[in-house]
């Protein structure tokens, strides 16, 4: 590699610096979702974009009092480790079963990259998100499942008929969604109806044909 | 287009929905700046995620007070007009002189898709960051730029080449770096000294050369 290093007479300013530039690698992430022309999948990197700026607009459905501004931060650091660890689709069960371990090994060595006193700050936010405990942390989750949800249905059910999810899955994945922001909640609810009507979500197995 | 409409039974959630996916399209709109594997140039959707990293990470260094959450939204919102407007590189004058009308006819459009009582809050968070006065907006400006800044001299400075950028522009435009935050403003002194021994930014026209 002839790429060269950024000059930082501070090497305080230096770690950080090689942090944000070694997260970059977020943008080469790719998501199941698409983008909404459905031209190509998604990164992490926008998606995370995507996903804070849901939380701008939507805070005000929250079934309990967040602070916004903590639940963006939340949402701008939840999928850095993915730098390493990739992304682990929410319906691939083996992949899930490995993903907090993997993760966490990740952390490790993302945040590690951040002065002593910053890393565990950040890590901490991370670590809140995936937690889903305060309400901050119901809130980002939410929105980290509404985001791709929405993408999804107005791109056809695209990655539910390439996966083959089955309904009762999406509904317990996305629970999340309507637990955090009731309004937000009938909105999916409306989507897995009509995308059941449409054949784009399949009926669980051994349930009775109607 | 038989792209299905999200259904929606509250008409506030589905005018803030139709936003969010309208506002997708930015992570279609790409800039001058390659990401950092140099494999493609970047999006301003996973630009503004980056820049708002960044602002998370090295709000510490600002000359002034700033509260980083209100820089973060800033950043979260800063390149939304881009939807219609497109982006418009820092260096390309003929362009940068029509910019702002072309910008607010977006801003008209774009906030508009919200509902009355949010949409200019948002819309008053792009304002402040264009006008660049108060210090939350300096800070957030210095974000928009140092980033690009990085990751195009690790990428040999491939964009300042291919535009033959000269040194007077790029310090003039990055000098808003320095300004907000001195730390971070010599790192990028350092890079312009180390990018002209290189000959990656051109002496100025009629500078003499030495």
């Amino acid at each position: 590699m002839t790429r060269p290093t950024v000059p930082s007479p501070d090497g305080r300013v230096a770690d950080q610096l090689r942090f944000l530039l070694e997260v970059d690698a977020l943008k080469g992430v790719l998501r199941q979702s698409y983008v909404l022309d459905g031209s190509r999948r998604e990164n992490s990197a926008e998606h995370s974009w995507h996903a804070a700026l849901f939380a701008l607009v939507l805070a005000e459905h929250a079934a309990e009092p967040v602070d916004p501004s903590r639940v963006i931060a939340m949402l701008v650091v939840h999928d850095l480790v993915e730098v390493d660890a990739g992304d682990t689709y929410v319906y691939d069960d083996a992949a899930q079963a490995t993903r907090a371990a993997r993760e966490r090994v990740a952390a490790n060595r993302v945040f590690g990259l951040l002065p002593a006193d910053q890393g565990p700050r950040l890590r901490a936010l991370w670590e809140e998100f995936e937690a889903g405990v305060t309400a901050d942390a119901r809130f980002a989750n939410a929105m980290d499942r509404l985001a791709p949800i929405l993408l999804n249905f107005v791109n056809d059910g695209r990655t539910w008929r390439q996966h083959g999810v089955t309904v009762g899955k999406v509904r317990a994945r996305n629970a999340n969604v309507g637990a955090a922001a009731p309004a937000l909640g009938e909105v999916v609810a409306s989507i897995v109806e009509d995308a059941m009507d449409r054949g784009w979500i399949r009926e669980d197995e051994g349930e009775p044909c109607p």
